[in-house]
C-alpha cells in the first residue's frame, strides 16, 4: 500500500438519477397497467440510471470465474474431496459445466481465472492464472492469506473488471469455485454482521447435520483465533476469506469505479459483496441481485445488503450460475422498456 | 355436443416414465452437487417424461393470446373502459404490447385470437377472429355465455392448439385480454373452489381498496344469481366465465390430448387451468406454471392446482406475459440438462 492510496478507496461512477426520472415516466407511459410489470419495471430504470441511458441494455456480458482452494478444508467441512476444484476448472476449461452451458446459451463471454489450487493447472491454457499460492491457509489456527495474497487477488478481481470494460461489456458477473468456500463465505459473513456460525453454517455441497454443526464448531474456532482483529472489513476478508471472494471483491468494487453494473450470484458472491459494501459503501448502487440460493445463511446475507434476488428457484451451485440464471429477466425488462409502445402511440386509454 | 362424445372427454397423451427416470439418472451423473440446481432439475425431468426425449427441448413457443369482453363491466369493476380490449388487440396486431416484446425477443411465434369485443375489429387482419358475440352477457344477470358461445369459444382455443402442434411447437402459452377478465376468473375460482368473494376480488388492473369491496360485492351477487347451478365445472365455466377464459381452457385440454406442455401465465390463465383440470383431471400433468402474479387471489389457485410456480416478480399484466418471462428458465433447464458434462466424461470425483 506504500502510503499512497489504494486503488479501491477511489470514487465509484455517479449515476444519472436524471435518467433513472425519464426511465420512470417512460414506464407509466407504456401500454399497460401501471406497476404491472412488476420488479421488471424496476430493473429497467436502475439499470437506465446506471448506465445513463434511454435505453438500457445488457446484450453484452462478461462472467468471471474465480478459483481457489482452501485449507479450512483439512477440518473436514466439505463432502467433496480438495482435487475437485482444479478438476472442476479443468471442466471449465473444456466447456462442460453449468457455467459453460449457461454462458454459451445466453451468448455472454465467460473468463476463468485460477488464483491457485491444491492440484496443479499449469498446462492448463483455457485460464487466466493468478496463483497466490496452493490455496490459503487454515483460517482456524492462521489468516486464510497473507497482505501480498490478499493484493494480489484483489488486483485479479480489478484486472478483470477492467478487461471487461475494455471489451465494452455492459454487466459483469463474478462466479466463483472453491472446495470450502461455503466455510469462507460463513466466516467471513459472521465477522461483517455479528451474526453467529449457527446460523450462517449450511450443507454447503452437501453436508447432512452432523456435518453442518461440525461445521459451525469449526467456525466457532475460526473467530476465536482471529478475535479482535475482525473489525476492519479488509482485515476480516484477509483473515477468512479465500482467494476467490477476495478477487469477486475487488472485481465489486473495480466494477463501481468502472461504472459497471454487476449482477450478484449466490451465498459466496454475496458475502464478497457484503465486504465490497463495507470497504466501499457506494459500490451497493452498482449491485443487482440475481438469486436466493438454497444455503441458509444467504438470506441473512441479502437482508444485510437490503437486497432483494430476482430468482428464488432452490439453486445452490455457485459458478455464478443464479446470477446467468437471472440474466434474461433483466433482458426481458430492458427489451420491456426500450421497444412497448406507449398509449399515446398506440392510441389507448390510459385508463 | 348431440349424443357423441364431446371432444374435451378423450384421453390426454401418457407421459413417459422411463424418460423421467432416466433424466432423474442423468441429472445425478452431471458435473455439479446433487439436487444444486434447484427446480431447473425438476422442470428438464418433467420436460423429459411429457416429451418422451432424453434431451427435452423448448426452443418452439406458440402464444396464442386470447381476446374478449365482458359484460360484468357494467357493474364498474374495471379502472379501464371497457374499449380498451379492442385498442389493445390493435396495439398487439401493430407488436406495441409487452407480449410482443417479449415474443419477438425470445423467438416464439404470436396468434391473437379475437372472441368478441364490444370495440368492432373487422378491419384488423393480423388477427385470428372466432367472434362469438360482442362481449359476454352479464353475469351478475344471466350466464356469461350461450351453450354455443361456450363451445365455440371451447373450440377456438383447441383450434389454436392444433395449429401450434401442426407447426411443430414444443410448448404452447396462452395468455389474455379482456377488461373485467379478472372479476370474471375470480367468479369462476370461487365456484370451483368454494372459498369466498373477499378472498379472490384483488385489484386488478387497479382498483383502490373501496373498488375491491365493490368488486366482492358483485362477485356475491353472481354467486347468489347462479347458486345451485355451479357444480359443473363446465357449466360454472358457461356462467361466470368469459370467452377467452373458455378458450384457454379448452386450449388446455386440447395441449394435454395432443401431448404438448403447456406454461400458465397468471391469475385469469390460472382460473382457466382449474376449470381444464376439473373438466379433465389428468391434463394437470402437462402444466408448468410460470409465474406467481401479484393479484392476491392467484396463490389460493395455484394451491388449488397443487403448483408452485417458476417467477414470482410482483407481475400482473396478463397477456401471458408471466409465462413468456418464465420461458427462458425452462429453456436453460433443458440446456443445462442436455449440455453439462458427466462427472465420468470431465474426470471428477462425484464427492
Amino acid at each position: 500500500m506504500n502510503g499512497s492510496t489504494p486503488w479501491w478507496e477511489a470514487p465509484v461512477a455517479s449515476l444519472s438519477e436524471e435518467h433513472k426520472a425519464k426511465a420512470r415516466d417512460r414506464q407509466s407511459q407504456l401500454t399497460k397497467p401501471p406497476g404491472s410489470l412488476g420488479q421488471l419495471e424496476d430493473l429497467a430504470i436502475q439499470l437506465a440510471g446506471l448506465q445513463h441511458l434511454d435505453r438500457p441494455c445488457v446484450d453484452r456480458v462478461q462472467i468471471s470465474v474465480f478459483a481457489g482452494d482452501h485449507g479450512v478444508v483439512a477440518e473436514g467441512i466439505s463432502r467433496f474431496p480438495q482435487s475437485v476444484t482444479a478438476a472442476m476448472v479443468r471442466n471449465f476449461a473444456a466447456g462442460g459445466a453449468a457455467i459453460n452451458v449457461l454462458a454459451r446459451t445466453l451468448d455472454a463471454a465467460l473468463e476463468v481465472i485460477n488464483l491457485g489450487t491444491v492440484d496443479h493447472l499449469d498446462d492448463v491454457d483455457a485460464v487466466v492464472h493468478c496463483v497466490q499460492g496452493p490455496g490459503t491457509a487454515n483460517f482456524v489456527h492462521e489468516a486464510a492469506m497473507t497482505e501480498a495474497q490478499l493484493l494480489g487477488a484483489f488486483d485479479a478481481g480489478r484486472d478483470s473488471v477492467t478487461r471487461a470494460k475494455a471489451a465494452g461489456m455492459q454487466l459483469f458477473v463474478a462466479g466463483e469455485m472453491g472446495i470450502g468456500n461455503t466455510t469462507a463465505a460463513a466466516a467471513l459473513a459472521c465477522a461483517l454482521t455479528g451474526q453467529s456460525p449457527d446460523d450462517l453454517a449450511g450443507p454447503g455441497t452437501g453436508l447432512d447435520e452432523t456435518g453442518v454443526r461440525h461445521k459451525a464448531e469449526v467456525l466457532r474456532r475460526a473467530l476465536g483465533c482471529h478475535q479482535g482483529h475482525l473489525d476492519e472489513p479488509l482485515e476480516a476478508l484477509r483473515r477468512l476469506g479465500g482467494f476467490e471472494i477476495a478477487a469477486m471483491c475487488g472485481a465489486y468494487i473495480a466494477a463501481a469505479q468502472a461504472g459497471l453494473p454487476v449482477l450478484i450470484d449466490g451465498f459466496i458472491s454475496s458475502s464478497a459483496a457484503l465486504a465490497a459494501v463495507r470497504i466501499c459503501p457506494p459500490a451497493r448502487a452498482w449491485m443487482m441481485f440475481g438469486h436466493s440460493s438454497a444455503e441458509p445463511g444467504h438470506a441473512l446475507l441479502l437482508r444485510a445488503l437490503q437486497a432483494d434476488a430476482m430468482l428464488d428457484l432452490g439453486m445452490r451451485l455457485g459458478e455464478g450460475s443464479g446470477a446467468a440464471t437471472a440474466l434474461p429477466l433483466l433482458r426481458l425488462a430492458c427489451h420491456l422498456h426500450n421497444e412497448m409502445a406507449t398509449f399515446a402511440e398506440a392510441g389507448v386509454a390510459a385508463g
